[in-house]
């Protein structure tokens, strides 16, 4: 698909190596950080309220993540979303189990409203930020990415973002065209923070100088293939883990644009 | 042994795929979560005062673990566990280090008021909250586990609960049966949070509807059996960490039957 | 070189499973547990302001690492620090990114003037504490190592510390002698964490009796060694990763000693 040029976008990120704050959760911590320097990029994992303001402006993009969130790591997500749109650092929301529980859905709504560049979610998040009836039970979802399509889109539509709506086929939206990544395994739902692992890659690609729709669906799509091709041998959870972090160093540009399976929708 | 059927057990775990609770340390967060995704259980680490309460009522089980215990942390604790006594969710308490310090033991044997489904520790953290002469020395045990046996016997009758104090054999206790299952390799002493993924195991096998022996002893079994699969072929620790994973996922339910070394004791 | 015997330093340790009390970051919480049990220590990760006090005491050695500090952490690590120094308990201080926010470079002076045992930081936040001008970017150094050797040595003389600038080339000093350390390999540069493994091993090191320079030294070789033989085999970073465990565990002290690129410079 000529639109989205996914060689060009992994090679501007290899040469730009951007600095990506990530404000994430306690379970991916360490594998976000794997992730993101095996693709190139140089994570920073600072959280604390007293410095988020002032180091999120000397990063290239920045990650929200709330997976675990805690209350004091809840005050640095706002200074730090609040320092992202002052300096213009672009920047992606993780709303992970949005609908599992109302403090939570609170901040994940309170935080959309510094309007991110991207939010990803699986269907389940996407609609509970919607304000459809959820189905979240836990942080697994419970509908097909499918039927999170148009929500997702009216969404970018009305907050003039870039929703990624996650699942077997993801669907990436900025309200007006919509594009399906149709690569994966699923065999990555049984890693956990694989949807964390490319959050933490959208806000690479978006450090790196993408655009919203360009960075979701190279992330997206760069997850994908690297899970295809690693599981060519039949493998079970935990080699996969390792063996995408080896693939997300190793993987040719050409090999991902030739294996993607992406189209606009 | 024919009162505990395994190959059931995990065949109705990997049916139910429950939503397991866990409130854990930082150091497994990561591999807890992702040993719960191999077994084919659903993880949530959801561990805010705000919203454990809330959270955990939609659980199938609670797994506390106080392994790096903080304030605002330790608040939720008691939060879910008072939250899973009152609406029936069974739960599963690990209290690392219980012996180590004052702070931490008085947590221990607070949380322990709560009327766990399955207290799990090594001896030197059952002898603490068992009121004997701590031997601990930071997170691993200097007793052995026989050492433990019938203090955790007393305490398993004491407070209703089904007691696990594991080792190189480990042992299981209601007060009345105990059960002692030999499997496992030394190799993991070597791979941190060995003993919270079998708490977490345990906690799944709970949040499938078994009672707390069967529960217990599955967990305890399957990982041991796993370890010793893992160690057929000789690997470092590193490699131990992810062949677990794999074998979580891969192992048949006849393969674990036939390997369990259990028996009453 | 014949005046630090690597092999007796490993067996040392080994011998000893030295308690190494870690506060350190949640993204390499896991992994630095890991390595510790690996190389033979009893690691434990009690982080909370409640309990640090009394188990700092306990331990043979303290790691602190403000990777992902936060206020409550901070507090933790000052009470530490203070026991530490009371006690006679060695330690080391990791200044993960001292030069990025004031917060941050504020908090790692504050810990200097405890005077850890050792110092152990990338040439950016050696620059950073010495009061040279910063040439941080998040977490990744921006200075080869050789241009902090000079300040690093100077730091060593005012505070009474052994300062380890790390990089390509490793440089160890007392203020008086300063020691090279060329082992390694590039690929760790996209490993997370790999310094602050390499503090958490200078703990284990301290742990076990050896004197800062032996310890910094040791820990140095050791990882750099474990780095070069894991990559004789092409592979990229997450099976690096898993090797370094593993190597940790097995290797022998003389091919330590044999494969160890050291000199007094």
């Amino acid at each position: 698909m000529s639109f989205i040029d996914l060689a060009a976008n992994l090679a501007r990120l290899r040469a730009a190596a951007p600095l990506v704050h990530n404000i994430t959760n306690v379970v991916v911590a360490n594998y976000t950080a794997n992730a993101l320097l095996a693709v190139g990029a140089s994570p920073a994992m600072v959280q604390a309220e007293e410095e988020v303001g002032e180091f999120v402006r000397k990063a290239n993009a920045l990650v929200i993540n709330i997976g675990t969130l805690m209350a004091s790591q809840r005050r640095a997500m706002f200074i730090a979303a609040n320092g992202a749109a002052d300096a213009g650092v672009p920047w992606v929301l993780d709303p992970v189990a949005a609908g599992a529980t109302a403090w939570r859905g609170e901040t994940a709504r309170e935080l959309l409203a510094y309007r991110p560049t991207v939010l990803r979610g699986n269907a389940s998040e996407i609609m509970a930020l919607a304000g459809s009836a959820t189905t979240s039970r836990g942080v697994d979802s419970t509908a097909r990415s499918e039927a999170g399509i148009a929500l997702g889109r009216d969404l970018a539509r009305a907050i003039g973002t870039v929703v990624a709506v996650t699942g077997a086929v993801d669907f990436v939206s900025d309200g007006h065209r919509t594009v399906a990544v149709s690569n994966g395994h699923p065999m990555l739902t049984r890693v956990t923070g694989t949807g964390c692992t490319a959050t933490a890659l959208i806000g690479a690609f978006l450090g790196a100088g993408c655009d919203g729709i360009d960075a979701a669906v190279s992330a997206l799509a760069l997850l994908g293939v690297a899970a295809e091709i690693a599981m060519e041998r039949p493998q079970g959870p935990g080699s996969l883990q390792i063996a995408l972090l080896d693939l997300l160093h190793t993987i040719e540009g050409e090999r991902l644009a030739a294996l993607a399976k992406i189209a606009l929708v």
